[in-house]
């Protein structure tokens, strides 16, 4: 795992991260959750199907992800376990550029994620999900109704 | 300039390279060169120009290129000069991953440059930069006709 690695491997992700990869969380409506929600958590790199025997070079690199081929023939890498993508940003943190907000707001999000017990706590770490959507520039905003 | 830069800043510009950059070479039509045709180098960094001011700060890291805004929304930092490109690669050559193949070619591309004099150098010369259609994916085959 990438924890082992040398300084110049971490940067060397870092700077794949920053140009052509994605951090972010969705809050994704389900039942089964306690407050109707299930907050989702992702660190996603993309590289063309067309290049996959190199691109898998640097996925075995960052070794904790799950590789997907998108049917528009893009490939992505994606790290979705908590303790994965909290593992990985501190490794690459300190090499990151572009990505530094999303990479803090990430790790804050996780943070307030394991300690959250309450309606309040659940309703923070949504305000801070949709953080994201401008830190990423999507201009859609959600209006949410917690349950029970 | 990158040459004084640590190894970890290299290897954060050489995963940016690798990610979201692209090396080429094209021979270009002009008849003011002596067999008809400029052999054209480019290192080009892509990223949206959302993120405009972010990217300047990696394009400041690099430092021997020249910015350029498309009208689709895309920034490029493009290298062309020969001695800068070389000099550029040369720093991330150890750390690339993914474009290997690409960086060796331009290598190869600039010294064949420099040393050949005659129309056979110029025809190996057109027969490397035709290399990086098959590196990058490019389907199209030319054709060319060496003046005089």
């Amino acid at each position: 795992m990438l924890k082992s690695f040398s300084s110049t491997q971490k940067a060397y992700i870092a700077g794949f991260l920053d140009a052509d990869g994605s951090i972010y969380a969705r809050a994704k409506p389900n039942h089964t959750y306690r407050y109707g929600f299930q907050i989702a958590l992702y660190v996603v790199f993309f590289q063309s199907a067309k290049d996959k025997e190199n691109f898998m070079q640097v996925c075995r690199l960052i070794g904790c992800g799950r590789i997907r081929e998108r049917s528009d023939g893009i490939l992505e890498y994606v790290i979705n376990k908590t303790d994965n993508i909290k593992e990985f940003l501190k490794c690459v943190q300190p090499y990151v550029v572009l990505k530094k907000k999303q990479v803090e707001l990430m790790l804050r999000i996780i943070d307030v994620k394991k300690r959250g017990k309450t309606k309040n706590d659940f309703e923070s770490l949504l305000k801070l999900v949709d953080s994201y959507r401008e830190l990423n520039y999507s201009k859609k905003r959600k209006h949410r109704v917690l349950t029970p």
